[in-house]
């Protein structure tokens, strides 16, 4: 393992993405990524008698199907890296006490997904482990009730806000394997540009995401034009836009081959969700669904993924405070 | 690095804690630890608008006497691990946002402090960093507020509440230096027996410090004499009671040489925090103040931290839920 120019970790032994797996809800089961997923629920409660404990089960289920179509078992994974969005990431915590194995609590907003996959990359990568888990998840409704308006009241979203995800994605990083490989990592810093839009987390995320992108192809070496796909989470209709012009005026021209999960989630057209989708489940079951599935065909072979987060509650934003930023990276190769 | 028994990481380059930093409130100043703290503030709002934007000039100060004091420039920490109680960890993101160093939030509610030590120390020891900064916090105000009740509700505490720690613990983690080392680390599972009451966090986490505990000492193959000390944070008066009567029933004897964080930060008989201290400050702040420097000064030359943490949240509680518990284990020698 290497430190290689500001904020690089290039593997000697790169990682393994051995299986993935992905579960989403019904509003998701009708965008165009749907056949891509592993299970698709028509219930918003999947029979749990709260929002809350449904995002539980979207992650305990997930993490069930990852491991069974791993081939490995339970007691190989040495070590766990989860996170989500609700307070004190209990989906995670509730959605996981049961499996038995060493348990990172890890909270990088959108963010959390990558974040926990750069975190398992090094455990693997050290060789301090041979098998990690990671995975991530995010909830419409309990997302919606926590960090905005009561469902019930039917509020009104400005044409900028984004749809948050149901759904959780997963991911087992081994030391052995046959790729796709994390070959480096790019963990971000916190970028804070003074926006203080709740609504418009696009634009409070996209000088995170070209930070890192650019310290990236810094540190790397490497170009846009290196990667078959540069892949943001979830920076939606706007944040995509806004990425693609600032990543211009730092010289980098990412505009054939980049593209957003937030973008990607839901039909633009038909399905109302405005600036697109968001949430850790968002990049997750992307990533797990579509891009893995890209990779194990070898129809992509070098893919970029960077996954944003937006550092605030809903105190701070009645506090009057501005959202800071994160986007952490890792170049995934076959 | 080499991953020894069921879940214990043995450094073969142990990481050195470089140095470490701790700023308290006045409650913590009238107590039995204060002349170990870099700083005692006498104001909860530290010249703040809101107790959340004091807590996060905890962090932010902490980090900045941690940096000062240590020697070494910012720019030469090259990954920062910090989290805290409140949702979406805003202490740290706010108190950290100027920082400039690449950013992992963690999530293990009181358990943070060692878990960020823990993948800290995997990042130093595998050689993916020189140096990494591992933070935490907070408040009485801010964790009451968002946890229980309305502080101007002047609700009675029951007997076995814990008394959320005001401060904000810091270390930094090096590749190079004469210790004291991180040599073992024993990440912990999540364990959950059933406990509902969300006012003794004590008795919901004891049984997983006595899970890393047994786990640690199997691992190993030490026993509780080899350290000089073995600390939990925070099981509190209860908590710690409830772990010695587990340990004794598991064959280990740790009477003698074990102490909680949340016992020693206040004074039983006068301050009237009942069952004692509790949230990330606690045990982040008691090992920077006093047992790093028992350690440095050889007073101490093996402990054995265990941070315990309750990842639950007040909803959660209300939908009738039991409290899942996790600790963590580091061994620290000289």
């Amino acid at each position: 393992m290497e430190h290689i120019g500001e904020q690089t970790i290039k593997f000697k032994n790169p990682p393994t993405i051995l299986e993935t797996s992905s579960i989403v809800g019904p509003k998701e089961a009708q965008g165009p990524m749907a056949k891509y997923f592993d299970q698709c629920i028509e219930d918003e409660f999947w029979g749990e008698k709260s929002w809350e404990k449904a995002e539980s089960k979207f992650v305990k289920e997930t993490v069930s199907t990852l491991i069974s179509k791993s081939g490995i078992s339970a007691t190989d994974i040495e070590y766990c890296f989860a996170g989500d969005l609700l307070n004190q990431c209990i989906s995670s915590s509730f959605g996981l006490r049961e499996l038995n194995i060493p348990f990172f609590g890890v909270f990088g907003a959108c963010s959390t997904f990558v974040e926990s996959m750069c975190l398992g990359s090094v455990f693997v990568g050290s060789g301090a482990a041979k098998n990690v888990l990671c995975a991530t998840s995010s909830h419409f409704c309990s997302a919606e009730k926590q960090f905005r308006f009561p469902l019930e009241l039917g509020n009104q979203r400005p044409p900028t806000s984004q749809w948050t995800v149901t759904g959780s994605g997963a991911a087992i990083l081994s030391a052995s394997g046959e790729g796709p490989y994390i070959t480096h990592i790019t963990p971000g810093k916190i970028v804070d540009m003074g926006i203080k839009d709740a609504n418009n987390m696009g634009a409070a995320m996209a000088p995170a995401a070209l930070a890192t992108l650019v310290t990236h192809f810094r540190d790397t070496g490497r170009k846009p034009s290196y990667y078959d796909a540069i892949i943001t989470g979830d920076l939606g209709h706007i944040g995509k836009e806004i990425l693609i012009e600032l990543a211009e005026t730092k010289g980098y021209n990412i505009k054939s081959n980049y593209n957003d999960c937030g973008v990607l989630m839901f039909d633009k057209e038909t399905q109302d969700t405005h600036s697109g989708g968001s949430g850790c489940g968002c990049i997750g079951t992307i990533f797990s669904g579509y891009f893995f599935n890209q990779l194990k065909s070898r129809k992509m072979k070098r893919i970029l993924l960077i996954a944003t987060g937006a550092l605030m509650n809903s105190t701070s934003t009645q506090q009057g405070e501005s959202i800071p930023g994160i986007a952490h990276a890792i170049s995934i190769e076959v």
